[in-house]
C-alpha cells in the first residue's frame, strides 16, 4: 500500500539507512538535511511497488562517489534534479517517479531531494536491498534491465550522459572516471524502467524496512528497552529475516585509504576481555565485505555485515570508526533474490576479488529453505 | 576555392601534418591507412572555408589520447562516425560536413575517415593551426565558439556525450577522464558550429598546407634539391610565413613517461661537434613546448618547434625519437590569430606552466608587423 513520507520521518529513516549501508552508502546525514530544506512540511507519496501500473516509468536517482569523500564535499542540491533531467531529455519522455539504486546510507535520501523539488513520487524499492560501492552491483542489471543510458550531473551544471548499451561494468567504469573528475561525487539517474520491470527486478520495500529498523531502534531506547531485539523483530517480518550478532568488542584498528574513487582498507575488533585473544577482522570497499573471526569466515557479501555501538545500537559508518569505540557487529541476511548465482556473480564476494565462498549467515540449512521459497515466488512478495 | 583529395595525396599529407604536429598529434600513419581502406579509389571533397554557406553546419571529428597510446591502439575504424552521429543525435541536427579541430598528427586524418564513410564533404581549416595536447587549447573555443556538447565513441561501441556549457577546460578535463578509461585513446565529436563561425574562429587552409609541405618535402627531394628551402618557400606563401632554423645536432637523451593521459617529457640534442658544448633542450605534453638554447628560449608555444631528419628533412614525433639520430629542430611562426592575448591565455606558455614569456620566433618587429596586419583584418584571409 502507498503511504506518505514527512520531514519527521528523516530522522529514522536515516538511522535505517545507515544500517542498511553496511558502513558503507554514505553519511545520509547531508542528504537529510538537504531533502528538510526543501520538503518544508509537506509529504512525499511512498508507492508500493504492487500499486505500479506496469506502464508507470521510473527513473532512480542517486549519488556516486567515495564515502569518505562524501561527508566533505556536499551537493549544492540541484544536482540530482538536474541528472533526471537531464536523462528525461536524452530519452524523450518524462519520469511518473523516481527510486533508489541503493536503499543503504545517503543514497536512501537522493529520490526524496528529487521528490521534493519536483513533486514527483518514490517508489519502495531499490537495487542493492543494502549499500553497494559500484553502479553494476543491481539486481536491475542481474534480471535484465540495464543501467544505460545513465546521465550525471555535477556541482557547476556539468551534464554527462554515458552509454555503453548492456555493458554495466563498462558503464560503472566510464561513470566512475567521470565522478573522480567532478572531485569524487557525482549524482546520477540511470536503471530507467517500467512499473512491471520495477516488480520483476527489484528489493521490495526497503524504503519502509529503512524506516521502520531506525523507528524501532529509537523507540526500544525510549522505552528502555533492547534495541538488538528491537531490530530482531523488525527483521523477521521482512525478507531480511535472520540476524545475528557475530561479535562484541573494542575497534583496534582501522586502516582506510581513498583510492581509484572507493574508501578501501580493513577495521580490527577485539574481544572487550583483555585476556581474551578473540578478533574479529573486517575488510571494506566503501561497504563491508567479509568478516572473519580469528581468521575463519562468519559472514560475507551480499550479506549484511553492521558494526553498531555496544548499547545504543546506532549504526557506525566505516569513516566513523575511532579507536577504542565499543561495538556490536550484526550479520543480517539478505533476500533470496540477492542469494542467486546470477546475483552472487554481480555483487558476492567473486565481484570483490574475494577467494572465499558466499556463506549464508544464518546457515546453509535456512538459506535453503528460503531459497525454496523464493523459487516458488513466494518470498519476493513477503 | 575547393578541390578534392585522393588516397593518392595522402603520404603527403601525412608527412606535412607530422611537421605540424610539431612532435606530437600522433602518428598519422595509422591513420592514413584507414582512409586508404575505406575511400578506395574515391575522392573527397574539401571545402574552402571562403566557399562555406553561412548557415553550412559543421561537426569537426578528432581522436583524443596520449600519442605514445595512440601508435599502439589501433582504432576499430567505425568510432570517429560513431562519435558524429553520436552527437547529431544529441544535437537532433545533421552534419553537412566535418573538419579537423587539429591539422597536426594523425587528426589529419581523422576527419578524411569521416568522410570516407559518410561522403561527407571536409573543411580546409582547423582549430589548432597545429598540435595541442588539450581539447580547449583552440582557436574556436578563443573566438566564442565552445566545444560543448562532446561526443566520446569507444571501441566497444561506448557513447559518451559531456555538456559544461562554456567552460572548455572542464569539458577537457572530464572527456580527459573518459579517453583515459576507454585505455587512452578515444574518438570525439565537438566544436559544432555554422560556416560563419569557421569564417570567424578557424586557422584557415590548414589542410592544403599540410598538403602542400609533405609534397614540396618530397618533391625536393626527389629533384635533389634541399628540403628545407622547400619548405620554406612553401610556407612564405602561407600565414605561417618565417621558418628558423633553431640547431643542428644529434639526439642526446631523451625522457619521456605517459601520465594522466598525456606523454610529457624532455629531449636533449647535442651540436654534433664533439669539441662543442652546445645543446639544445625541448620541453614536451604530447607536442614540442619550448626550446633552449644553451638555456636561453628560442621558441616558445604557440610558435612551432619542429624536429626532423638534418638531411630529408623527415619530421619526426617525441615517440620517434632515438638516441644518436642527426636531427634539424625548426622553428616556425604562427598566424596572428593564433597569438593575440584571448589566443595566449589559452595556449600560449602559461596555459602549460611555463614561466617564460611568448616571444615570436621570428623576431619582436616582423611579429608586431605582421599582427598589425592582422588587426586590419588581412592576414586570416591570406
Amino acid at each position: 500500500m502507498s503511504w506518505t513520507l514527512t520531514a519527521d520521518d528523516l530522522p529514522d529513516l536515516a538511522r535505517g539507512a545507515t544500517l542498511l549501508g553496511t558502513g558503507g552508502g554514505g553519511d545520509p546525514y547531508i542528504g537529510m538535511m538537504l531533502v528538510k530544506q526543501v520538503l518544508g512540511d509537506r509529504s512525499i507519496t511512498i508507492l508500493d511497488p504492487d500499486d505500479l501500473a506496469d506502464d508507470l516509468f521510473v527513473i532512480p536517482t542517486a549519488q556516486m562517489g567515495a564515502p569518505t569523500v562524501m561527508v566533505e564535499k556536499i551537493p549544492a542540491g540541484f544536482e540530482p534534479t538536474l541528472a533526471l533531467r537531464t536523462l528525461e531529455e536524452h530519452l524523450g519522455r518524462t519520469a511518473d517517479a523516481t527510486m533508489p539504486i541503493e536503499c543503504g546510507g545517503i543514497n536512501s535520501m537522493i529520490p526524496l531531494i528529487v521528490a521534493a523539488e519536483t513533486g514527483l513520487p518514490v517508489v519502495d524499492a531499490d537495487g542493492m536491498g543494502r549499500a553497494f560501492p559500484e553502479l553494476s552491483m543491481e539486481t536491475f542489471a542481474v534480471y535484465g534491465v540495464h543501467g544505460s543510458p545513465l546521465a550525471i550531473a555535477g556541482e557547476r551544471g556539468e551534464r554527462v550522459i554515458i552509454d555503453t548499451g548492456d555493458d554495466d561494468r563498462q558503464m560503472e567504469w566510464l561513470a566512475r572516471g567521470i565522478a573522480i573528475r567532478l572531485g569524487g561525487v557525482a549524482h546520477i539517474a540511470e536503471y530507467a524502467m517500467s512499473g512491471a520491470d520495477v516488480r520483476r527486478t527489484a528489493v521490495p520495500r526497503t524504503i519502509s524496512m529503512a524506516l521502520a529498523l531506525g523507528r524501532a531502534i529509537r523507540v526500544a531506547r525510549e522505552e528502555h528497552r533492547s534495541p538488538f531485539a528491537a531490530i530482531a523483530d523488525t527483521l523477521s517480518t521482512t525478507l531480511y529475516s535472520h540476524v545475528r550478532e557475530l561479535f562484541v568488542g573494542k575497534v583496534a584498528d582501522v586502516e582506510r585509504r581513498t583510492t581509484e574513487g572507493f574508501a578501501k582498507g580493513t577495521a580490527v575488533i577485539w574481544s572487550a576481555d583483555p585476556s581474551s585473544s578473540e578478533r574479529l577482522e573486517i575488510s571494506f570497499q566503501n561497504e563491508n565485505l567479509i568478516a572473519r573471526w580469528n581468521g575463519e569466515v562468519v559472514a560475507i557479501v551480499p550479506d549484511l555485515i553492521c558494526i553498531v555501538d555496544h548499547e545504543t545500537a546506532e549504526p557506525i559508518t566505516t569513516e566513523g570508526l575511532r579507536y577504542g569505540q565499543r561495538v556490536r557487529v550484526l550479520g543480517i541476511s539478505t533476500p533470496a533474490l540477492m542469494r542467486t548465482p546470477d546475483a552472487l556473480r554481480a555483487f558476492g564476494p567473486t565481484a570483490f576479488g574475494l577467494t572465499e565462498p558466499f556463506v549464508p549467515v544464518e546457515g546453509e540449512t535456512a538459506a535453503a529453505e528460503a531459497a525454496d521459497t523464493f523459487a516458488a515466488g513466494q518470498a519476493v512478495r513477503a
